[in-house]
């Protein structure tokens, strides 16, 4: 038996197991290290303040001299988000197609780090080595154009990584998942695959984008006045049919919100978007045109405060503002958690009196496939262990059960969390111990130092506000000089509340004369003191629970 | 022309238009005013801290002497909740139907309002006048036994409220949505319809509650170990088909969670639940009994974090715990906003090892009728004019395109807001006029005393954080006595960032000389300097804005 054939593979997820976002695989030898995607995360309700959220890389800065490389599935923000700040730590050749490297460059100028890095263009058929490690691709059909798979050739057999993937029958570019080379792949023996849980809950088939085209198409067509949609920037065969459905009912087409803006610049500047010149205007010609000769394209689906969509609705837009007459066309669906914010845009539009379309009128579909196209993956590749990713614990579940119905043994289903890792010796799987892993939250500049302890503070300060307390005491004979002096935010509207402070107030000072008296002038436990009997009172008078902050000066 | 057919009746909203909770419906004529309904919502996310929401009863304080009862249509929380408060205000008579009235006790014995209370009891065959006003009832189906509607009989015409409603053609209880009183009703002639919209947006019919049922006893059929069921402690139907599948399979049930104990023994004591009494167990016996025989019913089908089933889950619970081989029925649907903590609870269940049941498996539907069956309605009564109700502002517009499609002049279709009046004199419909309305924001035992300021300030912290500055200065030269001491919560992890602060301080200290040295010693003065520098310096160096609260102190 060779060498090679008795080392050890690991393979592990630093992100995107048991959460929809920030995904980050790695397989790992003796000798070598690398990635797949690099993505971010949009923080959970309560990790308050917070702007994105980015996996732990410990492990792979601790283990820097192995690591080879970064290999990136496709465009999209959850699997390209994080670079800037991996790079920062770990720089290391970064693998991509066109339109992937095309929006990595956007985001490595941004942050001033394009010169440093080394970005290496790929395509489906191409193949390359990662340390030891040669890498094979395969093109899968997403909501982006340039998405693949990778499959790994290990000496003990090739690990499939699907991507982000559906089998969509009519793509809109006639570029199909490539079926010839995965089942060939699935003939020469998978020993391993990683696919996609993110519809693994979903009985049937994802609809085909081309759907969407002809839901699209239809509200152009019986539209009279304005037109606006919005949908993911990244959807570039969304915004290809948008161009379609304006170009045959002759509108021109002004696009709102950078990022669109952006990825509308990179796709077309690689050929992935085709229009005439003219069909787009500057926003600020708009007013100039027809109602009918009018489409807005913009970013928003989700409802967010700031966007494009919101800011248009609610005037704020220095240019544009939807009105009555308007039809808006949300071509998205909201992403879990977000349902309430579109449920307000949506809301305030027909307030203004616009036509919205939205939900089941056709005009969005998912770029994740759904059970019949995961079987599909499952029975062509046939592998003989399965580890579902790219999805939350309930969705590895539900995909793990189809590898089952598939018929993969249930006791070589992994159903991982992040850090964990599966070791293949011999060509024999098994779940070998965790690595560091975990959430990096940035919030401004700052990256990683918002922990545990400033987002419980946020909590506490979000729930009943905070009372501040000071006093000022004597330096010679510890006695009181000013105070204490109480002031609130965010508990109770002082203006109603004027006996309730004063009482608290009387409170703080008797506690304070007992201190003193007994002769307590630790300023530890003259803090404890305050805290005490203040929370005591307050929650009896009010039942809530400000944080109380006692600060003590010395004069 | 009688004086009365003279007199305008007036109809509007203080809650549950333009969102879904707290419905509280009030018709006014010169004479007398009354309510139906009076409801509580939950509070949106960005209600920091917020307990309960309540409508603001200011018009009906002021009018109290025209005030004469409020009349209840069923016992949820959104129609009955805000009462304790209303009535704390406004002590009237209250109608309702048996189930109704005996939740409403339990609620005021709580608070400890029950004595001063006058509860009516009704049924649908019921007549009553308040005041002037001639009303009558009507029996709808509905998630909640006992629900009705009202007829409001006025010399211009009958106003019909239909409550929440729907056309369940196979009832758990037999008792169908009374289409004899309502076709009866519509050829006397409906004035003014006021219909349910909450599932206006959704096509067809909502399936019966009946079929929860059969969903519910196939998985009694195959589950071998325990059975968890959590659904929404008012849905006494729900709660007689688990009673009647865990007969069927003889296993006895354990009731966990307050609430749910309440409705089954006020259900019970009023014939509305079925059981023999040796079923119920107290949950300290659930671990002597075999798996096969347990079924656990319990609250927290929200996923809320103190919920029986969350602690059930975490091991937070003294006498139960939930484990791998049990089986957990989530016999609801997430509420909207409530979408990430229900996915939560499910994933968190699936990790222990629990088989979980839930969403198109056929164990719940809603209460609501669907398109349908609100055309169902509309045809029936065929109203001169419709206020679409109990909905978000897009339901209620949906609903109102029903109403075209059932024929009603769209003319005579008003979207109202909270407040907004609808005027009939002389049998005609107008617009006319606002009474003032909106939020009651109760936290902890303060009903109304966080408002915007607070609020405002809540989201702030919740964002940034706060930095408090502390300076003591001499009474007699103004001179700096002490500080300026800078301590921060929720902003940065302090001992990580001392850097920052002591830089933070150092600038703190550099304006308040800078202010000495020009003779700026009005404390508003320094505390906007203090305020400029530091929101300058740190969100430069942070991109951050955490609150900044100067203090200062003379000594």
């Amino acid at each position: 038996m060779s060498k090679q054939s008795l080392e050890s593979i690991r393979v592990f997820a630093l992100g995107g197991v048991g959460e929809v976002g920030k995904n980050m695989y790695v397989v790992e030898t003796d000798e070598d290290i690398f990635m797949i995607d690099a993505g971010l995360m949009f923080p959970e309700d309560d990790m308050l303040g917070v702007d994105v959220v980015i996996p732990d890389i410990s492990y792979i800065v601790q283990n820097k001299d192995r690591f080879r490389a970064i290999v990136l599935t496709h465009g999209h923000e959850d699997h390209i988000g994080a670079l800037p700040y991996i790079l920062r730590k770990v720089n290391v050749p970064v693998y991509g197609t066109k339109l992937t490297l095309g929006l990595v460059e956007d985001h490595l100028k941004e942050k001033g780090l394009r010169k440093k890095s080394d970005l290496r263009l790929i395509h489906e058929r191409s193949r390359i080595k990662v340390g030891q490690i040669p890498l094979s691709f395969f093109r899968v059909n997403h909501s982006i154009p340039d998405a693949v798979g990778i499959c790994v050739h290990t000496p003990q057999g090739i690990i499939v990584h699907t991507g982000d993937f559906k089998f969509d029958q009519t793509p809109v570019d006639g570029k199909f998942t490539d079926m010839n080379t995965l089942t060939n792949v699935g003939k020469k023996g998978v020993l391993c695959l990683l696919s996609d849980s993110t519809n693994a809950e979903r009985p049937g088939t994802s609809p085909s984008e081309t759907s969407t085209g002809e839901g699209i198409k239809e509200v152009f067509q019986e539209a009279t006045g304005r037109i606006v949609v919005t949908t993911f920037a990244s959807n570039v065969h969304r915004i290809q049919q948008v161009i379609d459905a304006a170009r045959k009912q002759n509108r021109k087409i002004a696009v709102v919100g950078h990022s669109m803006k952006k990825v509308i610049d990179i796709a077309r500047g690689i050929g992935y978007l085709e229009y005439p010149d003219e069909l787009f205007v500057d926003t600020d010609k708009v007013n100039d045109l027809d109602n009918d000769k009018v489409t807005i394209l913009c970013t928003g689906s989700q409802g967010e405060p700031m966007s494009a969509l919101t800011r248009m609705a609610k005037g704020a837009h220095r240019q544009v503002t939807i009105e009555s007459g308007d039809t808006v066309i949300i071509a998205a669906n909201p992403i879990p958690g977000n349902e309430k914010s579109v449920s307000r845009i949506i809301d305030f539009l027909y307030q203004i009196g616009a036509e919205v379309v939205y939900g089941d009128k056709h005009v969005h579909a998912s770029g994740h496939g759904c059970q019949e196209e995961l079987m599909l993956m499952l029975n062509i590749l046939k592998p003989q262990y399965f580890i579902p990713v790219h999805g939350e614990y309930r969705m590895q579940h539900a995909h793990g059960e189809l590898g089952e119905k598939a018929g993969v043994d249930p006791n070589n289903i992994f159903l991982i969390d992040k850090g964990e890792r599966v070791e293949f010796t011999n060509g024999k799987a098994k779940q070998a111990g965790k690595v560091p892993s975990g959430n990096v939250l940035i919030d401004g500049l700052g990256v990683g130092d918002v922990g545990n302890i400033v987002l419980r503070d946020r909590r506490l300060l979000s729930e009943d506000g905070i009372l501040v307390v000071v006093v000022t005491l004597d330096k010679k004979n510890g006695g009181i000089r000013s105070g204490p002096d109480i002031i609130s935010r965010g508990f109770v509207y002082v203006r109603e509340s004027e006996e309730l402070l004063e009482e608290a107030n009387n409170k703080v000072s008797a506690t304070l004369e007992k201190c003193m008296s007994e002769n307590v002038n630790e300023w530890s436990s003259l803090k404890s003191s305050i805290r005490d009997v203040l929370s005591r009172y307050l929650y009896e008078k009010t039942r809530r629970r400000p944080m109380i902050l006692p600060i003590i000066m010395e004069v």
